[in-house]
């Protein structure tokens, strides 16, 4: 089950780095305050406010879930709703978490194009409905990079925020990737977030090479009132917070959170490359993250399998996701575009 | 503020003992699957019901209030009350985790002595009131050991849940320090648990020597059902599981958990005999766990606080709470002993 | 605002009927037990139960809206969802409330035809997710009628409950127009619920011609456990509740529920009949309860509201909802349609 | 069961009056549009507004519990903590209503003289934990009359809402006998509520003579943002709003208001005057509203239910109130006084 063919799997798969290990050893030692009031907690809080250079507000939460339920509860009501693309993950793979800890906030889910929404789309969603009977629409959350792949331009990131503003909605961003965006965009945290008008990062630490952990960051200080109470009432306040806190210095600190991303990045790239002039294997969307996303034909999938392989097929009849990761080796992405290759021949 | 002056502030002030960092070392092996879908959760399910005697279920949170507040909602409904101590964790220091979570159970307070509900006092709370206006009371929750320091008796526990069983509710453990009950009193986990009655246990790793980490487990298949969906919709399902359940095998594979609750209750039976003949200085509850509470004059522990030492004060005026863990070091409590001493003279 | 040209614009516009009154007259004598414990609502219970030939468990709500989601919430859990058509209330006009009550449950739309779930529907939306990153179906909602004035046959209803069963489903029937359904199919309420596998009913009371009520009829003992202490905590068990059941036995005894569903039928029907060879003028759903929905240009419809007609236009462009109720007079009716002639020609 | 030895029991025992009967009767013509978008829904507002001479916001609920759930829910987070007496209704006769409304907010009990609290209460609550491990304060409720019959002067509001902008509380208030209050006093609406200090008011139709429905008043109008929302999303907004809405213009008009509550609480001070001088016989509180609580033995209570008289006896061992109504008759008075003094002979 530890073989090496479940490297495509997911990049949840895939272990601790070295820098996050490196740090919570260092962070092993003695004693040390618990519930954020150590030195780790402030080191890594103010490494993020250095990165995204402005003095935000931090907050650690254990998952990805959690962070961006947190986040979503904090910026609406229960009689609020969140509009959000159908493929987002907070819509179909958290098992009603936003739901549970707004306690009834409803996702309306708008059309995306290649995993993204539009300003359009937004528009046509918040506006379809104005009376009391339907949830008000209070928040956008998009997913930078997004679920299949494809990333949010800082231009694409201002028109939408843009059309928050004038509809009265606050606008999250579910960055369970988010470091992979900035690698492919080559653009700073700052500009992909509050420069472009974003008002709450969740910012994933766990597919970036954390062994838990993800950051939430609030760009308006107001937006953040009592939000410490808010983690600690749902569970999501560490005693021995260090541990969660210090792999994320060891991760900001000399970049390693942005070497990893490229790194991925760079195999998914390379795979797509590799598959690109296969007859019979289309890529289903951009690759501009660390996933590539394949249709093929199911015979071809299942001898794919049969050699070992290991991927998910959630996209619909013949598609198949393929997921590199901060430590996916160049070699093994060689060797599924030959077995790839060699499927369809 | 790392120095060892705050090594009896909290047993979640102390780090990860070395058997868990060990594990998680091991586990941190090439790609997993996730979600707990691996071979260390796997692994770390079966020590608990080798341990435990029974085929239990076994599900793995994040910590402990996220814990308790799941499997008390998991035993009642929102119109539903719990019956816990005045002094209980869920009541004084969970932020209203477990309201949140049961979205809405109120948690009615019993009489405890010293820090111990009796079948009398839960009897007193649970027939107060049966009118609809009134939250039925559903289930009762009691902390083994309790956050005074003191054990439940296999014979208290037994009496306790016959009571339950008389009234029709549930009997739920909150063990943050349950390694600790295990290790004074000689019995096995069997015992202190299932074979008293007991349905459900919180097992906490974090002051057993985590870094994050609690075990939940149902002693009743029924009570189980679509438990899991309940931890994946709260956020407490890990992605990379592994490295919440892989240090459940370092600690329980070779009994290092009832190792480093010896030692903790060790050192803090150490300093109660050190202390007990300082005029001044008084025992509020008897040491049967890993903490000592002691009444002392306010300016006595102001000048304790002047030597450096951190300790918590929450029990009422003037009265001091000194905890040991498993890295606690005798020699320094002789030192703190040493130091009490001189303060009171 | 009180004029006759409301009268198509929605059945709850309409006022209460007689009988209600006059129950409401009579129960308005001297002192009454408060809550419930009276003989009124005794009374009114074992009309529904004598009506609906079997030992179910009663209770009465405010509104549709709390009706549903109370029933709803007492049928799954928050990790739990529904499914229901697309077109339901309980996911298009009620706010949110069923995800509310629930703490969280998502509704889950299926396909629906004229309105109608059907087995393959339900079976299609039930199968599609398996996993615990999505919530695991728990009930199916219909509405007997539905929104767009269609109905179930017993034989549809059986064959839904079946597929219920094989998956594992509850089933709940939203009868906020229930006595229509009846008045339509000539079955009797037995065999349009319990008798087809219908678990929970929620029996609308204010379009039928009270002021303000509606019923819920468990048909199955164990699930209405400890109900009216959910119906009590959601702020629905009214302290003067002789004036919540009293309507009820104004409208069960003498049948006048059935009579006020049989006339609001018989204008729809008489609407639909008079427009029927109107060029121009297409009928969008099989008129089988109180509701009218026809498509027309949309200035035909401007020029209806120019004459003074209020109705609903919420089924999309062009289309036009026209509902009758106890009150309708047949004159406005044949007004009405001479009118819609008219705008046509 | 409808004798009149009930009228003592509760105050909502009583039926609805002549006032609110008539209001309704006038309303029940033809058709109204339907969720408080009508005629008799703005009247009662602005009749609201014109009694208590402010521009406040007003919304209808069906019941108290949920009318004081929503405000309070509507004045915190779950994750923030509301202030009450030990005796306050929402706390021991909701059900835990307000924690499932707010969905998850700590109820604190402070100590109250008479069934009031006093600043110093307040203040010693609220400061007593000031960490994110317990709920944060952040609103205070009280009720005005209070549930064991007293009345808060304006310098007593006064005080306690000073010391709640102090400490950055929201102040509530529980108006279910608010009329009562003010006969009382002699003081004006505004002067009891936001002339005083107090942010919200939850005024109690039920008890003053209808059959159903609470006001809600925001005297902040931020305060109110998205409260129809909210009220919708609780299933507490009626369809055929005009029925909750008449009877509140029936009842303000022509000051019917007072008029019963002022023959409510001269029947409860009579009662009082003609039982004062029976030996055994004791005033447990002030009487200042409609409610007379009476110390008495045991046998001597048991007695007067022998003779047929009903009443609570929630207070404690040997307390009885007796509530007097907008209907109760004098004689009735009279008749039970007799008895009370005849048992105690």
């Amino acid at each position: 089950m530890n073989d090496q063919s479940q490297q495509f799997a997911s990049d949840n798969y895939s272990g601790i780095c070295p820098e996050a290990w490196a740090a919570m050893e260092q962070a092993n030692q003695g004693h040390q305050r618990a519930y954020g009031d150590d030195q780790w907690t402030a080191r890594a809080a103010d490494e993020f406010r250095r990165l995204f250079e402005t003095d935000c507000e931090v907050f650690f939460a254990f998952n990805g879930t959690a962070a961006n339920s947190l986040a979503l509860s904090s910026l609406c009501q229960s009689y609020h709703s969140v509009i959000c693309s159908e493929t987002a993950h907070v819509e179909t793979d958290e098992c009603g978490a936003p739901e549970f800890f707004s306690n009834g906030s409803k996702l309306l889910t708008a059309r995306s194009e290649n995993g993204k929404l539009t300003p359009e789309a937004i528009r046509e969603v918040a506006l379809k409905r104005q009376d009391i009977h339907y949830p008000k629409p209070r928040v956008v959350t998009l997913t930078q990079a997004t679920e299949v792949g494809s990333v949010y331009r800082p231009e694409e990131l201002q028109a939408i925020s843009a059309t928050c503003k004038e509809l009265g909605l606050n606008l999250h961003m579910d960055g369970a990737r988010f470091a992979n965006a900035c690698a492919t965009l080559g653009c700073s945290p700052a500009e992909l977030t509050w420069k472009s008008g974003v008002d709450v990062l969740c910012f994933g630490g766990t597919k970036n090479g954390m062994a838990v952990g993800e950051a939430i960051l609030f760009f308006k200080h107001e937006l953040a009132v009592d939000f410490d109470y808010r983690c600690k009432q749902a569970g999501q306040l560490a005693s021995k917070m260090r541990f969660l806190s210090a792999p994320w210095v060891g991760l900001l600190e000399n970049d390693a959170w942005l070497k990893h991303a490229r790194h991925a990045n760079h195999c998914a790239t390379l795979l797509s490359q590799l598959v690109a002039d296969i007859p019979g294997v289309e890529l289903m969307f951009p690759v501009e993250a660390n996933g590539v996303f394949l249709q093929m034909s199911e015979p071809a999938l299942e001898a794919l399998r049969g050699k070992g392989w290991r991927f998910y097929t959630f996209i619909g009849s013949g598609g198949a996701r393929f997921m590199c990761s901060w430590d996916t080796e160049e070699a093994r992405v060689r060797e599924l575009a030959a077995d790839i290759r060699q499927v369809m021949s």
